[in-house]
Parts: structure tokens; sequence; C-alpha cells
């Protein structure tokens, strides 16, 4: 165990990462596993690093329980470059393609395919502040949409789904999970494509997880500039070029973490307690603190949450981090507090937010 | 000084980085300068990354000598993004770009290129096998060419550019630095734009550093994806996403190593040294070791070099990894073995590289 000092990181990404992880990391920085050189200096080419990315690949294939006919590839940009490359890559030219939008995330998904082509708008949450999921009825799908898109978990907003969206048959699913990655099982199987920004609950930042469906590949068009080209990066093995050595092999390590821990469905019960625990905090405080999305669509990840005005919110980050609580100011667009309780904020953090929470109240409330 | 076990390293990227700044990094790994987080785990928009990104800059700035009319940007994608982004962004629909093609990357540039509009090659080294540079006379620019586009040092094939080819008036000059990038003073102001991976002499992969002339940016169109705007990027200050955090702060940590040491004067003394070292050895073996490049073309990073026999040249990669000689097989595309002398290469392993070939020879030769 570390002596290092060491704060609650509420952080929205980059976030948390597990102490071990980092222990490990830290103890091998200058010769990893003795072979002499950092994981930063060792040729991307190398036995050592295709060990890295291999073994990184089959871990997360069993913890998620990807099917053999999808590829999984490591790339760069963040989910941002990739709102691009699925249009690019799986839009063919003519077509539309029909996104949900129920937060900041989906929103700036459309923002890069309107620019790209044919977009429909299935479904959108902005006149209700994206505080809530859609009702089935409420999706307007394009039965010849290229594909649906949605996010799974809008970081900004807190709104999460449950289950996927019934999307007409055969209508490729698409999704940025970025945000709940990992924090317990998904079923890979109803998607064509799944990506997530590591840097919330997978890794540092620098590396978007992509997992597709190897018959989406087929769509891709000729003379796509080829770091923009799914088809090729997945022929490369993400090994086109140098990938972000450092930020895979610390996903690698994450991922072995989740493993020890008991895989998705342990992560996940532990995920639940600890959202639980500051859901009933927020809603046994007499308005105090109210949560900004309706109880059905929380997410177990990020917990935005306001106050009875902004001074005392203010004042409630200030205090705050001075109990090295931190991270806990809302995104701008949303205002008030946010606290991101990813797979690596330990239940502990949670209850000292809490516990700070109901101090807190007692004073100024 | 680390009593960790080190190698040699010759790699051609990722490549070696100074040792005091690996231990920086490691001492700091899970609390940066006593912030309670590791540099992973923290937002990018907190102080302590923007001090991060700012100071790495304003380092860069300095070191060399950027002018103010300039802007510097920490991407991601390696070069190759950036080949299909300097055409999407400089080179206006229907216009031609001209591009010298001296080695494998500036070769690949033109595959990039291709893609997206007229390409002009106005030189073309590969029937000379990539050994030289062009003379001025060789170089067949087209005057109303949105730029021209070279490689300032190849990396595979160990030529580079001792001055700035001399284009048509007002045409922008465009650069891959990969490579070569602060081994030495380089006239910034001579360039519309020059650009690095990171991984040889900057830092760990995951990071392009990215210099452009603030007028060039006028140029960009509208409605580019945002990722691969360079005005968005330059606007955002390269934070209009999560970027490679990490990455971005190895950089910082290797400039503050390069200032500490005296700048890039004092880097290239000791680069022309090492090379020196290693090109005498070579010409002074009888022809048992073979340079790939003409003597007025050869890299101080990157020294390709051929043996008698394919047969010796897997023995000496075999028998100098057993030397703890790291990195030293060839690109298949040149084959026989390269040694890549960065900035982070310490004369000692230069002298000890030296000292194998020598000892080689003598049992060999």
């Amino acid at each position: 165990m570390t002596s290092v000092k060491r704060v609650h990181n509420f952080n929205a990404g980059p976030s948390a990462l597990p102490v071990s992880v980092l222990e490990k990391a830290q103890a091998d920085l200058l010769s990893y596993e003795g072979c002499g050189m950092s994981v930063m200096e060792m040729s991307h080419r190398s036995k050592e690093f295709e060990g890295i990315i291999n073994t990184a690949e089959a871990d997360l294939r069993e913890l998620m329980g990807i099917p053999a006919n999808y590829k999984v590839m490591f790339l760069q940009g963040g989910a941002t470059l990739h709102f691009a490359m699925q249009a690019m890559n799986f839009r063919p030219a003519g077509a539309s393609a029909d996104y949900i939008v129920t937060g900041a995330w989906s929103k700036a998904a459309v923002k890069e395919a309107v620019k790209l082509g044919a977009t429909n708008i299935a479904f959108n949450g902005e006149a209700d502040k994206f505080t809530r999921l859609p009702a089935a009825s409420e999706l307007k799908f394009d039965p010849k949409a290229a594909y649906v898109h949605f996010c799974h978990n809008e970081t900004i907003h807190g709104v999460e789904f449950k289950d996927e969206p019934v999307v007409p048959e055969g209508v490729p699913l698409m999704c940025d999970v970025s945000s709940d990655f990992l924090s317990g099982p998904l079923d890979v199987s109803k998607y064509a494509m799944i990506y997530a920004g590591a840097q919330k609950n997978a890794g540092p930042a620098g590396v978007v997880v992509v997992i597709v469906r190897e018959d989406m590949l087929e769509r891709v068009p000729a003379n796509l500039p080829v770091m923009l080209d799914y088809k090729a990066m997945a022929e490369a093995g993400s090994l086109h070029n140098t990938p972000p050595c450092w930020s895979i092999y610390m996903c690698g390590l994450v991922f072995k973490w989740l493993k020890e821990l008991g895989g998705l469905d342990a992560i996940y019960k532990l995920n639940q307690q600890k959202a639980r625990l500051l859901y009933d905090a927020i809603d046994a405080s007499g308005g105090f603190y109210r949560g900004h999305a309706v109880p059905e669509a929380r997410s177990i990840m990020n917990v935005p949450f306001r106050m009875p005005s902004e001074e005392l919110e203010d004042q409630f980050v200030k205090e705050a981090k001075k109990a090295d609580l931190i991270g806990l100011k809302g995104h701008r667009s949303v205002g008030g507090l946010r606290a991101s309780i990813y797979n690596a904020v330990p239940l502990e953090s949670v209850k000292a937010l809490v516990d700070f929470m109901a101090e807190f109240q007692k004073k100024n409330g």
C-alpha cells in the first residue's frame, strides 16, 4: 500500500485509477518486467509490446464476452474523432443515419455527423434539459437508416440507458459507451459498434477502445485516409503506425485489475452500492440536494446535482476541496455539482462524500 | 541514479527517454507534485494540468525560438494522420500540392495526399533506393502549389536534410520533423507548418507536436470534422476534448531536461559527436559495415547500415541483444542494421555499440 497522499477523486475524466494499477506502473516505469526499458521506450513491434497489446485485448474479450466475429481496436482522437469516423466509415454516400440525443455527448456526435451527410434526429431530450431517456414510442426511426447511434451514459447530464433501444430490424446499432464502459455487463452482440474513450473507466486519456462487428468493415468506402479507416486499422491490429503504447499498457493493467476483482458482475454490484449510497443521500436531504436526472434515468457513474443556491454550490466545492474531495464542480452547462464515481473510485470515497454532504447540510441547510 | 537494469536502447521509435525524466515521472506517478492524484487522473481542465501543458508549450517555444505568430498544438494520430490533415486543411479544392520524396515517410505522406486531391511529386529518390537528397536542380516545383511538403529526416533510410529546400516565392513549406525534432536548432520561421510524432525525440507515443503559422489557419475550409480541423484545435488550445495528458506531461519533462542540458545548441553538439563516432566506425571498417545513405545525406539520428551477408546481420543482432544493445535490426524495407541515436541515447551507449562492432568484426570479419 502506498504512503503517498491520495485524495478522494470524483473527476469526470480523466479520473481515478486503481491504486494497485498505479503502483504496478510505477514499479515498472524504468524497466518493464526487467527488460531494461520503460514501456514508453520500447518498439511497438517488439515482443514485449506485442505481449502487452495482445494480453490487453484477450483480457477485454474475456471480461466483456466479446464474440469472435468482433474486432477490438485501440485507436486515438477521443470519442469525438470517432463521431466523425463512424459517419465516414458506415454511412454510405446518400444514406441517412439516426441519432438519439439524450445529452451533451450524443449531441456532439450529431454535430460531427451533420458535417458529413444526412442525419436524422430520432429523439431529442434537450427540451427537458436532458433529464430523461426516451420512451420507445418517442423514437422516430428511419427504417432505412445506415445505423442508429446513441450514447450509453451521458457524462455531463448523468442520464444512462438501462437497456438497448429497440431499433428497426437489420439497422446496425452504434454506441458511445465512454463513461460507463466496463461498469457492468453489456451484451456486445446487440451492437454493430461500441467505442469508449478510455479516460473514464478503462485507463488514461489518449486511447479509444473500438469494438466493431466484422461485417460492418465491408461497408468501409475505399480511399479513406488510413488513420480514419476502421478496416485498415482492424487489419493492422491497431498497429498501422505507432499506437498510444503507454495508454494501452495502462488499460491492460486496469483490465487485469477488473479480472482479479471478479469481472464485470462484481464491479457492477460495487457500482450499484456506491450509486445507491449517493442517490439515497440526495433523496434523503429533503430537497437540499436535488439530482439532475429523473430517477429512472439515473447514471451509476456520473451524479450531477444541484443545491438551493449557486453561492452554496460554490461554497460546497471549495470546502469539499479542503477536505480532499476533488472534482465535484458540475459542468458549466448543467451547473451545480457532479460526482463521478467510476470503477476506480472506492466505496470509502463515496462514504466520505456522503458524510461531507450531511455535515454541510447541517451547517448550511 | 537508478539501480534498475537499463539496456543500451537503439530503438527507432518509441525509443530511449532520459533516465532523469523517467525517474521524475516515477516519483510523481501516484501524486503529481503532492496534489494527491496521478497526472493520469486529473482533469484536463484543472489548474494542475493547465500548468503542465502551458509550461510544456512555453519551454518548447523557448527551446526552438518559435515566433509569436505560430500556434503550438499537442494533437494525436501520429504523423500519418497529419499527412491527411495537412491536405484537408491547407490544399484548397482544385489546387495541387508538391511533395519531395526522399524515403519511406515522405512517400507515406504522398499516399495520404493522393487520396484527397492533386499531388505533384517534385522529386522522388526511390530509384536510388532513398540514399540521397535532391540537388536544387532536380526539384520540379509547381509555382502555384498550395504548399511544398518534405520530411526532414527519414527514420528508415537515414537521409536527413541539412538546410531547407528553396521553394518558389510565397509557397508555404511544410515538414514532417518527427525523427530529428529537437535534435538541433531549426529556423521555424522558414516553415508554414512543422509537425513531429513525439515518440522519437520528444516523449512517448500518443502525441504529435504541430507548429503552424497563424495565417495558414485562415485557409482551413469550413465544416471539417472538429478533430481534423487545425483552426478549431488551435482555438481550443489543444483542449477541444481530452488530450493525451500523460504523453504531453512526459514531453514537458523532456523539454525541461533539454533546457537544463543547455538547449538545442548543446544537444546538437552531443548528437554530432555521437553520430561522428558511429559513422567513423562504419567508414573505418574497410567495407565490413556499409552505411545506407551517401555521406552528404547522412542522418545524425538514424544510422542504417549493412554487413557482408544477411547471416552475419542476423548474428550481429542476436549477439548485440545478449550484450544489452537493443533495437538494432533494420527496417525490413532496407534490411541490415539500424542504430537510432536520438537525444536520450547517451554517448556511452554509442561507445558500447562501436566497441561491440569492432569486436564483432574481429571475430567474424
